[in-house]
């Protein structure tokens, strides 16, 4: 079955380029940026500013060729698209967890972000930590890279 | 720009009605489930089995009317969609990280799963605690409720 999303919202932040964009908002926790969700959907940011750490969930619509197995981008040997968080993928979401630092309104300012300016924002949720912090997770294939 | 996705699998769980599926999956650890991942996307599973925990993202089917602002489920307070968890978003997206047990090729065994049974999933990425673990988060107006 297909489904049809709509963006609620346009992320802005410093990057233009693939080359400049952090790879991963951890390790850029100054990186600011911020979020704008379209008036219409502005309501329902109700609350949204008493939570320290929110989900993004976008599209990566500037992504190129899909492949199923690509090699690591340190690690050279070869990895399915689900055991990465390459921005290839057969549905483009991707999904970064970020600082909320401030909120006017319908805009969020934000720090720790790692992705192109102008991304289509397609959802956004509180980080609650009780619900999605694994301290105890494995890294896997990632846990041989340096820091990404 | 609208976007348009294709499940890449299912998610079968014990959970045939929202009265039996629970709110979090951190709250059921033991809440078994499997991810059938389409024999088309086997190959992108490559390397998933060195991880620990999975993030499923997964396609909220059954939901009902989307309202922007909702009372809280224990909480009876008012609160934005964006502030809050809730199925019936304006992109139904859903997020959750379930421990990943055992793999038999397309096959994936699952635990900590708090979904319906046969919904559809848009797309799996691996936990890293380094990109996704924040504990110092806040809980906003969530501290509030009890469990969940």
């Amino acid at each position: 079955m297909t489904t049809t999303f709509n963006p609620i919202g346009i992320i802005r932040t410093p990057y233009k380029g693939l080359d400049e964009t952090p790879s991963q908002g951890t390790f850029c926790p100054d990186s600011k940026g911020t979020v704008e969700v379209f008036p219409d959907f502005e309501e329902g940011l109700k609350d949204i500013e008493t939570f320290t750490h929110i989900i993004l969930l976008y599209h990566f619509d500037r992504a190129w060729e899909v492949k199923l197995v690509r090699p690591g981008s340190s690690d050279k040997a070869p990895h399915g698209v689900f055991a990465s968080r390459h921005p290839c993928r057969p549905n483009g979401i991707g999904l970064t967890v970020v600082s909320l630092t401030g909120r006017s309104g319908n805009m969020l300012e934000i720090a720790g972000i790692d992705v192109l300016d102008g991304t289509p924002l397609l959802d956004m949720k509180p980080y609650i930590a009780r619900f999605d912090c694994f301290p105890e997770a494995g890294e896997g294939w990632v846990s041989k890279r340096g820091e990404h």
